[in-house]
């Protein structure tokens, strides 16, 4: 398994309460990919979206995230972190 | 305080040793502007690394980053987030 962040754009004005729908519509489905998303940050002044995953390959995130309705921009594996 | 992603790009090849010692010297100058910086991120294959700090300012964060040797190319306030 692998982290992944991704990136979407375009979500200007995003609320908390949007972002949180989002990110259970991804958690009704990550399962049947072997996904799972852990945590996501939206600046709703610049429309930008960061989400945190764990899953098998970026595919399998993408795939997440469009059943989800929401595809992500760019999504990066980030094997290298620090906390 | 606000928490902000910030984004690097150019570090392709970053090793998990390089991202904890640049987060390292950031932890060694944080104070002085109030910022913590709390986690890192690095995709070595494009080179990216995602931040994520808490802090006053996207201003302070930079100042930090400066200090640091590591200015960011983009810095997102990210007020609203799940986890």
């Amino acid at each position: 398994m692998t982290m992944f962040m991704d990136v979407h754009t375009g979500m200007k004005g995003i609320t908390t309460e949007q972002l949180a729908a989002a990110h259970k519509a991804d958690l009704a489905v990550e399962a049947d990919e072997g996904v799972h998303f852990q945590r996501a940050w939206a600046d709703p002044e610049s429309g930008t979206v960061y989400c945190l995953s764990e899953g098998p390959s970026a595919d399998a995130v993408q795939r997440v995230h469009a059943r989800a309705g929401h595809p992500a921009d760019e999504i990066h594996p980030v094997p290298v972190m620090v906390s």
